[in-house]
């Protein structure tokens, strides 16, 4: 399966998780990132996408 | 390999190739998307992404 695992970027320069197996990322009209993992969980977070690695299976996002 | 296929949605409701085989996505300062295939190859977006299905390796951007 090719689901990634969401992260943030905080400010001391790590990472912290958000949600693993993640599926669907989608951005929402207000701005928020609407993310859901194959398991149906579902995060919504206030936050931009700094870089993304498929192969890696790896979503970074950077708060808004 | 879990790279995905780039789209970009359309006025008209259709989808247009942008890249296959993308691994990375970055978002840069100056609001373009970078995308680069596992091949190597480059293209610089104008545009947000609008969804993005991991498993079923579809990414679909909307122009900016």
């Amino acid at each position: 399966m090719c689901e990634a695992t969401a992260y943030i970027a905080k400010s001391d320069g790590s990472e912290e998780l958000l949600l693993e197996d993640v599926d669907i990322i989608e951005p929402q009209d207000d701005g928020q990132i609407r993310l859901v993992s194959i398991y149906g969980e579902q995060k919504m977070i206030n936050a931009g996408i700094k870089s993304m690695s498929l192969v890696n299976h790896r979503v970074v996002f950077a708060s808004a």
